[in-house]
């Protein structure tokens, strides 16, 4: 069993810091549609990028696994909510990924890798909306 | 339809870095015990900090409505996570919260604050492990 801890703080307004021990605080409010100022990272912004970036780890384990030569990899992520007669809830988180291999093999390793990692990283698992993953590939 | 987007570039080793327009780029690696050096948030403490940060700002949209007398608000939040059959999957997210209110009857309206947050937070509402949550309060 791992653990992960975070302490929230609020500051005033819509502003509070989230401390994680031995790392920098990130400084939080709501996004600017609901009353952020849009200079902090909303909960939002931070779910996708706890996803986007969960991926990437993840495809890095199976790179190595698979010995790929990856030489570059970048990606984009858009996470859409929409309001709900439950309240506002997330419809699905899209991933969109750009990867330079070594080889035109690579190229197809590359694609498995990334299929295992849209089944293994444990964030996307963590999610009950839709997260669609796309791999775009090119040597060198 | 609210979008979030967040742009994810691969540095090195287990390094990354994640973009969102408009705010500071945060430093993300694996966690210490998957490899990564600890000084970096991980994917996972991302998580855990959207859920924690989340609760907060529901439950001031609640504050706001219930007309708390809210002076302090703190918490802190403990995911867990697991390796089974499946590979690592998230058990349960445990969000533990102090406030500071006004008076005895604002003590009541937090809870009730807090269970409306809890419902309607649309970030523990996309995550498909527990997210448990406690308030203790107190007076001034």
């Amino acid at each position: 069993m791992s653990e992960y801890r975070t302490a929230v703080t609020w500051k005033s307004g819509q502003e509070l810091d989230v401390a994680c021990e031995g790392k920098p605080a990130l400084a939080v409010s709501s996004p600017p549609e609901f009353g952020g100022n849009g200079e902090r990272w909303s909960p939002e912004d931070l779910l996708a990028g706890a996803v986007e970036s969960c991926l990437l780890l993840t495809t890095l384990y199976f790179v190595d696994q698979m010995k790929i030569g990856l030489a570059s990899y970048a990606s984009e992520a858009v996470a859409e909510m929409k309001r709900t007669s439950e309240g506002l809830r997330f419809q699905s988180i899209r991933v969109a990924i750009e990867a330079g291999v070594s080889s035109a093999e690579d190229e197809e390793k590359m694609q498995k890798a990334a299929s295992q990692a849209e089944a293994f990283c444990p964030v996307s698992a963590a999610v009950n909306c839709p997260v669609e993953v796309s791999l775009a590939t090119r040597v060198g």
